[in-house]
């Protein structure tokens, strides 16, 4: 059987564009002489549609889009993904589902059995699964019976997952009831070392059934989400057999009877038509038609995953062109990097924002950088507006400010924020005059700690690199570096001390441990959900686990407000990850 | 049996703190001679304790506290809400339990079995349902058959609930099983109008069984949502016999055995301590030992949830005064007054922030709020500010401007939310000197349709009043002026043309439809989900009803980083309205 794995990227809520998108390569897969074409999940409304699902005419939108579709489908075996209603006057009222298509009509309709519920899977919100007794109900194509499955449906294998979160396992039902092939459409978003784990888990499950395993991705960037593609095809064994392209829209055709499956008769229904298949191949990850590739691997990942990120964003939102703050710091230069990645040199404009306190080395390195990427470049120095802010605010003051004494912590910390202030207000300036979107460029590691200045710094409508810790900023940076074969990234950019520069010889190291050292209690505190006892009996300091966490949690007011992230970690801030504000949980190490 | 009602105002994720606060109330209960006292739901935790249940010590921390507090327990019987661990290893780790406390141990515990998970409601997110077979099991308060139920439990009326989530009839199992009682503890935040759906449900609920019913509501505001108390009693007959305070903590005592219901052989377990249950009445609604009362209704309970919903964001978060922009207008007027409710006078200062466009009643009727109010007041002119940006970047764009043209309609937009910039700034930054949390006070109607200016007005903690419609602040501008027997709210700022004086001459109806078309529009919108087409049928016009949807869906972005906003309608923007920034979802009217 020959089999288009349709990898799409969809925009959300765009029914009439993604019906546009689903045909052209439904006439591509036919063109192509395979049997099926198997589209992601939800690929009707993209996913994830939140909330648009509880709009009753979204989801009559969406369920004519596919009637539009069934109409133009023939020979092909066309399998999408939509939202359908529950049938069931008791329960949430939808299914995520997927239909088969042929023959000018709806064949069958299959509904998701496991509907994840946690990270930023929201799914029992809107779902029902499917009905029991719907859950062994096969499909055939020629003459084969197929299983059809959704994403989370393959994922709940004792084996390799630490907690099963679901008693049922579809795929188990699915090979008892005698499918000959598992087919599962996914929407499974990028995060790093994500796919290796997708291939074991796919692998086993291959093996387990021993039945051929046909997994096809979502596409593309939306919101906070980056869904990687990989689509993936495992023979009988559990072979790793063909591998679609990663971080773009791709047409993949197997044909599963090279592979020695066990689906050794089929015959097909459309004999004849020349063989796209893939090359059998012993590397364990793969060639396909688009020729030999390895798999991107961490860092490289990550690049990638924000290049599309921030692509898909702005064309998804309707802009064109991006503003960022070039500081002459490593942060603002990786995003401006990503940022020429995505959009291109001409769209993309760097604005250096000197105050009393920069260092010449700041204008030169946001300058060299600016030059080594080719994009337009600007100094608005913040002088007139922080001074007007002396002298016609910080008086107002007085009566309650510290006489006679040092400048107090909170004049101190004041002055700081009204500079990033200024510095907010005149990129927000340029991004309302001129229609660009400006990108936020903080990491991961100063979000956490509440490093950063609500409505200053933190101002823009996509935060490119919110949840890439400070140091995988330097590897990213090396990264780009070492992609361009020349220091694109200034190397002073990279070596010296982070700084704010919102004080006189400020550096970031003032305030906060060492990044190695932050990065490190941060990631067990995040993304592990380790307390401090356990932080510390792993060997750091008390007084710092304690420091940082409670910077954490207190943060959370800031981050509340923070503009959307590009997911790439475990648990990014944001969507994912929903804590209370106004909270007390107090942390000790006893 | 005499049973006290422990309306308890908890802080999300402080264990030590809500354990002491248990056990004064068990303490209070136990001192009234009652038999029982009730707590709400996940009382230990506070709800909703959100993405802390996702950390295992967390959990552990909420188990010791539930032990501890069992051991003090004597004579009384004490229920308790908390977070239990999943004994099964596949499912979600969690259940939301109640224990019943007796002796000085933990004699059984309880587990909720409908999760809601829609709206603000994240339930199946950390919660798995309690086993089938632990739902029809009891407990015994002296000789009493009870049947304990958390929340939701209740809700699952098919006479009354227009599509049933759930499969499960919790509460009519703990009838059949035979429970003589039935107690609900629960965690229901306020929304207009819920308490008298609340009571309907309830009542129907008691007559339908058969049943007394105890429902114990928390109290107290948690981020975005408040909790009103008004937890309640019904007979056997369904007739309400008792309701504690709203929007107050409040320890409710009643003897059920005097309003004749199905207990009437029961003796309790500590005879001889004094009467101190709620006298029977005909009222409807009802007396408690607090004395007669009227439940509140609409525009006073929204008043009223929006001063304890502040308070409790600023006391929980660690504030003790509030700063606000007062630009005389009805907005921060109405936001004034609910923080001087809330926080008292001299906690609150009002900055008035005078522009070039600003008229004089603008500062008059500011200061004529502020005197009315008894708060701290400032006038800080942004000219100096406003200069700075004139001088020092609008020049900037020089090269792309728009030569010998009027002002174009960027340039335009720019200047104003520059003003708009270097208010937040300035609000900031008295925020950052002097401790004072900023309070935002834009609408819920401008919100929805971005008529506001991010990192500008949109600069705040607290989004106070951003859950009620303009037409709404109307009301409650002159439920505040009715209640105080005088204009508090000048006059001049509730009749004057809303306005935001940003440029010469302006209206906000320069910009919108009349408000009370926009909030019918956006009413049906947003809390309804209808779409164009129906709005329109409804007799609106269709330009108009799409032109708000598109400023609605493209406003997004700006909500998404908007602060946290106290709920009071069915559906606030926030936490229960998740919306896709990057989609394309086109309405159409045919």
């Amino acid at each position: 059987m020959k089999i288009a794995l349709a990898q799409i990227n969809p925009t959300v809520g765009d029914i009439a564009g993604n019906t546009r998108k689903i045909l052209d390569f439904i006439g591509r897969a036919e063109a192509a002489g395979t049997h099926a074409v198997v589209f992601p999940e939800l690929c009707l409304t993209g996913y994830p549609p939140k909330d648009l699902l509880l709009k009753p005419k979204f989801v009559d939108d969406n369920l004519r889009a596919l009637e539009l579709i069934a109409r133009s489908v023939n020979n092909i075996h066309a399998i999408i993904g939509f939202a359908q209603r529950n049938a069931n006057p008791i329960g949430r009222p939808l299914h995520n589902a997927v239909a088969l298509l042929h023959a000018g009509r709806i064949v069958s309709q299959h509904f998701k059995t496991l509907l994840p519920t946690y990270d930023v899977f929201d799914e029992t919100r809107y779902f029902e699964p499917g009905p029991a007794e719907l859950r062994n109900q096969l499909v055939r194509i020629g003459d084969t019976p197929v299983g059809l499955s959704i994403c989370e449906d393959l994922w709940n294998d004792e084996r390799l997952i630490s907690r099963r979160l679901y008693h049922q396992n579809p795929i188990a039902d699915l090979h008892a009831a005698g499918a000959e092939i598992m087919i599962n459409s996914s929407a499974s978003p990028f995060v790093v070392g994500k796919h290796d784990f997708r291939i074991q888990l796919f692998s086993a499950q291959a093996r387990q059934f021993g039945r051929p395993l046909v997994y096809v991705n979502q596409v593309g960037g939306n919101d906070e989400l980056v869904f990687d593609g990989n689509s993936v095809v495992f023979d009988a064994q559990g072979k790793l057999i063909a591998q679609a392209k990663d971080f773009e829209e791709d047409l993949l055709i197997v044909d599963l009877a090279e592979h020695g499956s066990k689906v050794q008769g089929f015959k097909g229904s459309r004999e004849g038509s020349p063989a796209l298949g893939v090359p059998h191949s012993n590397s364990p990850l793969l060639t396909t038609d688009h020729g030999l590739r390895t798999p991107t691997q961490g860092i490289e990942s990550i690049y990638k995953a924000l290049v599309l990120g921030l692509r898909d964003y702005l064309r998804k939102c309707g802009f064109k062109s991006a503003v960022l703050g070039l500081s002459g710091g490593i942060d603002s230069a990786v995003t401006c990097a990503l940022a020429v990645a995505a959009l291109g040199p001409d769209k993309v404009v760097g604005v250096a924002m000197p105050s009393r306190f920069s260092s010449d080395h700041s204008i030169a390195d946001a300058r060299a950088l600016a030059e080594n990427l080719g994009v337009k470049f600007q100094i608005v120095p913040i002088e007139p507006m922080h001074k007007a802010y002396e002298s016609a605010v910080y008086p107002q003051f007085a009566q309650t400010a510290v006489r006679g004494a040092d400048p107090t912590e909170a004049e101190n910390l004041t002055d700081q924020n009204v500079q990033a202030r200024v510095r907010g207000g005149i990129l927000m300036a340029f991004s309302n005059r001129l229609g660009h979107l400006l990108l936020t460029t903080g990491n991961k590691s100063e979000l956490a700690v509440g490093y950063c200045t609500l409505y200053g710094d933190m101002c823009g409508g996509l935060a490119v690199i919110s949840d890439v810790p400070k140091t995988t900023i330097y590897e990213l940076a090396e990264f780009i570096n070492r992609q361009a074969g020349r220091d694109l990234i200034p190397r002073n950019s990279i070596s010296k001390p982070p700084s704010a520069e919102l004080r006189p010889n400020q550096t970031d190291q003032d305030s906060l441990p060492p990044y190695d050292l932050l990065d490190a209690i941060l990631h067990r505190y995040v993304e592990e959900e380790k307390s401090a006892a356990d932080i510390v009996k792993e060997g750091f300091d008390a007084p710092t686990v304690l420091r940082i966490i409670k910077l954490c949690d207190r943060s959370e007011y800031k981050r509340r407000q923070a503009a959307p992230g590009l997911k790439v970690t475990s648990r990014a801030f944001g969507f994912g990850r929903r804590m209370p504000i106004a909270q007390n949980y107090q942390q000790t190490v006893d």
